[in-house]
């Protein structure tokens, strides 16, 4: 029997008119159901659908102390790891779920200024004290400590930013998934007097930046760093303080180098990932251990230069634990990578390798360095954003595809992070739906 | 002597000493010229900042007649040619520079449901007549007309779009620019009587689009058409009425097939290219001659599975023409890429190969379709972006790169015309500058 297609088929009337009926009623129900019913399906809280249902939520809260703490962790030699996640360090605090907490994180580009970015600030200057008699910060990178590779100083330099952490959350264990609302983010003041009231930041065009070995004047190459004033209150430049590095701890290794994005978070270069914003993040080491840094000032999609502005903040956020039990059926189930959920917008984020600790086998740490692409960057957001709308809006795999074509935006994250990055969009209020 | 970095120099005080001199200089003028003068040198608008002077706009309308006329350029088998730009085309219509057009856009995905958008549409109908008596449009595509490769038909099926034109700008010449405001855009109306006030698009994932090799579930591989109402007044699915295909004719070939985007112009699919955003073409024939196809109600950027929303349209344009000596020393001189420019942004566009036809060599048309990556497009954008920054802006190469990382966005256009898009943008108020 010919599929309504073929002109010469004896009955191909019918056949046509069957295959037509289909397609209308197919039509019909996908239109029902993705645009009209689903927005039904989601919880609408004050700031839009969010990916937490109602029951979530509830279910959260039970395991949630009666009151909310909050608590404070500064940045210093004794509070930063310098380059890397490892499942191995030592908590900076332990809190429970629903506990609001200001991070601060320091850019490990300070001292591109250190004037301006050091000077006067005991934390900062606790963590890039380097003399010959005393070494704020002993490791910095994941390598060896005893600087067999490169001489390069305990760590090797493998892995670049001073995190902020971890931070342990009570009751998390692998499987689980940690909510982390980012309620503010703030520039971390200048500290050296003759700079009142200001704060600055560093962009530096780097040998490892997309641009390097395509420069059109001399000298050539060359590596330029330039600073910038924060004028939160300006238009000149967009504002948008985020934070580069967010991330828990990874499974695989006890040492993971903190420039390589993966499916725990990390180096994820977003600029969205700012005040207002929500991730979420799969649990991977019981306490979750979370850890901030990386903190931008600004930053384009792509980070085309190899970094953004550079800048210290401090970042107030409330974390909320979801148990795996709780997740079943719900948008976070088997969540195996870190999502981003704004006002208006969900985001997936692709890489190049989902996991390249896992995939890349036993030297994946400097492997990942040489394998990506941004077509493979696109090639994982895609199937992130189509497994997201399969389970999370129960669309086929065909509603999936043609929703994504139409009314997700690609963009693309980073490319100087090693494990490129691409990230998928999607606005909520196309699943807000009903009859308007 | 060292740079004033080595503390091992026996002059190092006096050196750091000179380098943070000559650092807060280069600081101080780089924020003074890039973020507060720049702005002073462009024009501003009732839309903002525009690319064109107010003596680009005196020497353009020096060249125009007195009084503007409107044109209207039907859809129909007389008014498309199917599938391919030519220079060699005989034009639709003449204008004058600063002339009103309205020209109709036929989807050549309207087939995909006959009864909604071809049904009772005498200019839909006459293009897609195909019958053993007749043949509404013969040549379809870019190919041979003996149908020697495979036996498609007349132009054998390489290039789809029907577009429609071409336009005939008086004066236009190569070098020149054509500037074309989009002025209005609305959806043709369905004129089958069974749907009266409605509007139809389609959305085929196809053997093209990036997913297809890459499906869950069964049966794999499939093609799979889903048929959309336009509803303009809702809000469930982003509408972005755009134009797929506009472009001039290349010089390059005769006959070009209209899949993949280039300099000229063509199949950008970009969905800003829609209501109020203005296009700058670089003229590359005699007249240019201007085309319009591929007519859109919707489409994420990256267009992943291999169509939009396929939906013919009407659009109204207001066509300007540049000459090339009075594009000296403005943001369009040299322009050798279609760039756009919205109320509050200007996008340039990368491509694999910015001009194919010419990069590729005799068998460039078959080509383009193998050689592609998001990686090339993204170098092409940078590199263009860079260009517009360092021309437009007078900034420095390594002001323009910073800017660059901090400040631009970089998006997935497309990844299924064959030459693959990859498009910059930077938000026109960072030069808008000032004391704020």
């Amino acid at each position: 029997m010919c599929a309504g297609d073929d002109k010469n088929c004896p009955e191909f009337e019918l056949h046509h008119r069957k295959f037509k009926e289909t397609l209308d009623r197919e039509r019909r129900s996908f239109l029902r159901s993705s645009f009209a019913a689903a927005g039904g399906a989601a919880a609408m809280t004050a700031g839009g659908i969010s990916l937490v249902t109602p029951q979530m939520a509830a279910a959260a809260e039970k395991n949630q102390p009666a009151t909310r703490s909050y608590h404070h962790l500064p940045a210093n030699a004794d509070t930063v790891h310098w380059g890397y996640f490892s499942k191995k360090l030592k908590p900076q605090v332990e809190i429970d779920s629903g506990d609001f907490i200001t991070i601060e994180a320091l850019t490990h580009h300070a001292n591109d200024d250190a004037e301006r970015m050091v000077k006067g600030d005991p934390g900062a200057e606790s963590v890039f004290l380097w003399t010959k008699e005393k070494k704020g910060v002993n490791r910095r990178g994941a390598g060896p400590m005893d600087a067999s590779l490169f001489g390069r100083g305990a760590g090797e330099g493998l892995g670049v930013h001073i995190c902020t952490g971890p931070v342990y959350v009570r009751g998390a264990q692998e499987g689980d998934v940690i909510e982390l609302r980012i309620i503010d983010v703030a520039p971390r003041p200048c500290a050296n007097p003759q700079y009142p009231g200001k704060a600055f930041g560093s962009n530096a065009a780097a040998w490892w930046g997309f641009h390097y070995k395509d420069l059109l004047t001399e000298p050539k190459p060359r590596e330029v760093v330039t600073i910038y004033e924060v004028d939160a209150t300006g238009v000149r430049i967009p504002i948008r303080p985020h934070f580069g590095v967010i991330g828990l701890a990874p499974k695989e290794a006890d040492i993971v180098d903190s420039i390589p994005p993966s499916y725990t978070g990390g180096n994820i270069d977003n600029w969205r990932i700012g005040k207002g914003a929500t991730m979420y993040y799969p649990v991977a080491v019981e306490g979750g251990l979370l850890s901030v840094g990386d903190s931008h000032a600004s930053q384009g999609d792509s980070e085309l230069c190899g970094t953004a502005i550079e800048c210290s903040l401090n970042g107030t956020f409330q974390i909320i634990l979801h148990k795996k039990a709780d997740l079943v059926g719900t948008a976070l189930e088997s969540l195996d990578y870190p999502m981003l959920e704004t006002k208006d917008e969900w985001l997936v984020h692709g890489f190049s390798f989902a996991n390249y600790l896992s995939e890349l086998g036993d030297k994946a740490q400097s492997d990942i360095y040489s394998k990506s692409s941004v077509d493979l960057a696109l090639r994982d957001a895609f199937r992130k954003m189509r497994r997201f709308l399969m389970t999370t809006k129960k669309l086929t795999e065909d509603e999936a595809i043609s929703l994504i074509t139409i009314g997700v935006d690609f963009g693309i994250t980073q490319v100087v992070d090693g494990n490129w990055g691409v990230h998928a969009v999607i606005k909520k209020d196309i699943f807000a739906g009903g009859d308007t």
